[in-house]
């Protein structure tokens, strides 16, 4: 049984995404392309010698009758409406980060989805497939180091271009921490604080790093979340949880132990690709096998909803400097 | 582009190498099964759903016309007539370690791929695939601690049972340092010796464990591996270079790292099975993919030879207590 | 050259420093003793084997002529008033902490101390003479790691007893980090907020634990300090540096590593006693020192002030949830 | 009371002991100093304010009335008669390794030594007092590893000068592995055999380095000692301790760890002199301790012997390529 997919724009993470279905995963196959620029497309077709139908109109994609499920990977501005269309066609889709630009946009999506009477989307929050998180979550979930009560994180890149601005520090940085953070105490925030610390000479004149946004949970779970994207030293994401009996720390990547030069060391990334790179295929391998069972289990449109939520009333805290709360409704009984 | 497989033995491993083709590896479909037990196969064709033909005969798996490929999975003593089978049909053929009981007999599987003209053979050596072996390899190539000069390994496992003998030390523990060590170092083996350390209490009257075994290689390279099977805290691989500049060391599992209990400590695995579980993946991935690309770059026949030579002069010296030679014949351009 | 030191109280912490100046120190002589209960001097007369007056006022003891040199270990209450009449008698002084229950009463000793022309005290603040602390100290200054932005610090014990407030965590527990970061850093601080996590199930009904400090310094550099006193798990002190170019941290106490029972790991004190052993020693060594050379380069009294002030707006900003200014006078040129 | 010291011999190591008494340690005192060059002796008077004689005659100063303990730090083939002199004046002495050049001299201070009816003589190995090697012990005497099988030991130097031949190894380098791992264990060497790994091109042409010295114990414990004088990365000495149940090992130095270009590293010591630097006045305050309580504890001219002994046959084991025997007569009760 194989899953014939549609891809929606063909940039650098849908080109990685269509390399994974044709080289990688198993029981996926992509069979429809589209791009605003067409040219990409026919480049994709070369490169990975697919048996795919380039449409001009991703909505065309979309209800092409050959196309069983719908990879959303363009502009992020886009993907709403992308979202919304699959759900409309009945097919399942898989929409990169952001799912849609504002809350409300997310919001649409939910009830599209509920209206429709079946879980379809899956957002690409790849970090719950990070065998480090699930390592973590194990242990958290063993009882081992007791409830938790603390968590203290930090998302450092070594550099980021001139593009960046301040509030894409939560847009684009610390989305993920919202994301996955959610996922391993299943707990939602109820208020956000952002601090600015010194600021390194490294970053734009413009922009302010770091910063540590605080976060307070549901059972009032206190997260720091360090945000350095100029640190200069490596990619770096570091996740410890202070529980009542003990702590827990997610994993270092691999890396082989030298003694050299009178250090004894290991390695850091640098490049944020490689850190996450096992989790992509597993992320994307379980919504081919979710789609196929019928079942979807990943980071769905209330995740996506719940992470923007946050994002805004961090981005709010940017701007005011004040705790601003987070509120939520409940969670619908759909998304449980 | 998918291989078609006929499996022959569907014991523990073989079952897992079925599972790995019908729900992992991309381009991979079992399509016929063999097993001195007919019905083990009966019971595999319904746990994975699969299509494929039960074979009474084995040669008639090998010689089957939809069968592209064969993996031997059976009881050690009858590889060696199997592989020899599969290479007379033209066949690639991947074969669980041993190749042969005998060196005599992986020598006999050399002369007949030879003599067939073309590499299809790829012997279960699995650790060349692990992450952690590659990165250290890697940084070997880098040049960044020099020329190895020595390497300090050892082998551990919590226990093993009472059938398990002093000479398996050699055939079933230590042949997997035989071989990935000469991977490592792309170089042959010399000399061995071996010491019997203080016996631990854990072990069965009969066994001597732990071992030490000595190697030499071609360059002057010291290898010393420590083999303790019944270490009780543990399944423990370590691998040691150290080099003109420096030492590399293979990396410990990933493990969360706790502070609890006084302890501020990281897991070892007990479960050998868990240890290279990814790699098992990665080898027959590659097996598969070298098949459809005629490409045959995996662990060979030669390899396999090679690995018998020096497990033979390894239970030479476990016997004798002296330093015996480990004689290779070069190695022909055909191998390289 | 021997000092003649006199010590006032003689409880735990005077019983230790009385033991190190007979049995550790160069150069020192315990010659004189006061105690509320006479009796627990002499039976320290005959543990220690001293030939020392025992005096039943205090006042008596800082006057005596063959006293050069006092230690106060005697109740927290009574500090101020000793220190005083020790700058009077032109003698100097080691204070355990506090130097005086109110900031009033340190600028007190301030105003005394720099009235009589002359440093003669230093306060029991042992952490600048841990060599972990001098060690990061000494990267800081390399300029290793660039100028510092961050601070992430943490200081946690196993479990603290009924009598255990609140505003502990901060005139008891805090107190350590308040002076052991402004040496480190050289900057002073601006702001302080408390945050209350969570409340661990192991803590007493009244008192709020974990706590959350977030301090500011005069260049901007943000310090949050996780105060966890009942962790269960160790007695565990963490002090991380993030800098411009890297990030620095604290040595973990020497321990043996151990592979046993499926964990690979290093000890964790509980006895916060052991913590900063060697640095008690180092600390009451250099007082000896700097009194017979004449150079008191110690904790001085402004460090003592320094650190009042900055737990009072820490106390402040526990009982309003604010953000609390901390507001320091210039430093007197005499303490350069 | 304090113990009034002559040294003999004021080079190097004689200066760092005369400052360790001088300035470091409790109740030692250096009254007496000889040189074969006057003129060290008077600048040492000068450079530490001593009041000290000095004298021309070696055993005029051994003799000296007010002299009641001897710190032998000449040359080393000086050491035995000085040992036995100091014996005959019936002194106390502390003699820096070797005790004596020659196993027979060792023994001859030995026999004097039990002549006289009293302990009197410590040998300079100062790693049985290094913290690090003091808590692996402890671990080891608590039981948690269990009975130890197996040791894998390295000493390793950045460099050695053109003037540090192959049997040094033996004799300057593995010598303190001898003595430590004796204490370690609590058992005597029975064996030794010397292995030549492929040689580093660091090394000088006349220098075989590294080195691999394996030795066997009463029980059966095997231990390998990897001696590489050039490893050009650091000063770096490992101890692990394989037990029945687990295995322990030597704690690294302390070091701030950092995370900085692409590396999360701590420092590994260059020169030799840092690693035991607090070892060397721990052990020497035992010493002094030791005299003036009159109960030697430390490192006894039986253990020099066996040092001696251990490392006379590993010398002929470099030599010859073959396993030598390690013959030692019984410890005498003198020496429980």
């Amino acid at each position: 049984m194989t899953l014939n997919i549609g891809v929606i724009g063909t940039g650098a993470i849908g080109r990685e995404h269509i390399r994974r279905c044709s080289q990688v995963l198993q029981n996926a196959r992509v069979v429809a392309l589209n791009d605003i620029n067409r040219s990409n497309c026919e480049q994709i077709v070369r490169d990975f010698d697919l048996q795919a139908e380039i449409y001009d109109n991703a909505h065309d994609l979309i209800t092409a009758p050959e196309v069983q499920a719908i990879l959303v990977t363009s502009w992020g501005p886009t993907h709403e409406a992308f979202v919304l269309a699959a759900i409309q066609a009945g097919k399942a889709v898989f929409c990169e980060k952001p799912l849609a630009v504002t809350a409300q946009g997310c919001m649409n999506i939910v009830e599209a989805e509920m209206a429709s009477g079946k879980k379809r989307v899956q957002v690409g929050f790849m970090r719950p497939y990070d065998s480090g998180y699930l390592a973590l979550k194990s242990v958290l979930e063993s009882g081992e180091i007791g409830e938790p009560l603390m968590l203290h994180c930090a998302h450092r890149n070594p550099e980021v271009g001139d593009a960046y601005t301040t509030d894409m520090a939560i847009t684009d940085t610390l989305i993920h921490e919202l994301d996955v953070l959610r996922w391993l105490l299943k707990e939602d925030y109820v208020s956000a604080q952002v601090i600015y610390p010194r600021k390194t000479r490294k970053a734009s004149s413009h922009l302010k790093d770091p910063q540590i946004v605080l976060l307070e949970t549901t059972k009032g779970t206190r997260i720091d979340v360090e945000i350095f994207v100029n640190c200069e030293y490596g990619y770096d994401i570091q996740c410890e949880v202070v529980g009542e009996a003990g702590i827990a720390r997610l994993p270092e990547p691999m890396s082989v132990q030298t003694r050299r030069a009178a250090r004894l060391s290991t390695g850091i990334l640098t490049d944020w690709k490689k850190r996450f790179i096992d989790a992509y295929d597993v992320e994307l391998q379980a919504f081919v096998n979710n789609v196929l069972s019928g079942n979807m289990t990943g980071p769905s449109a209330w995740d996506g909803y719940a992470a923007a939520v946050a994002a805004d009333a961090c981005v709010a805290a940017q701007r005011s400097g004040n705790i601003e709360p987070i509120a939520m409704p409940a969670r619908p009984a759909f998304y449980d």
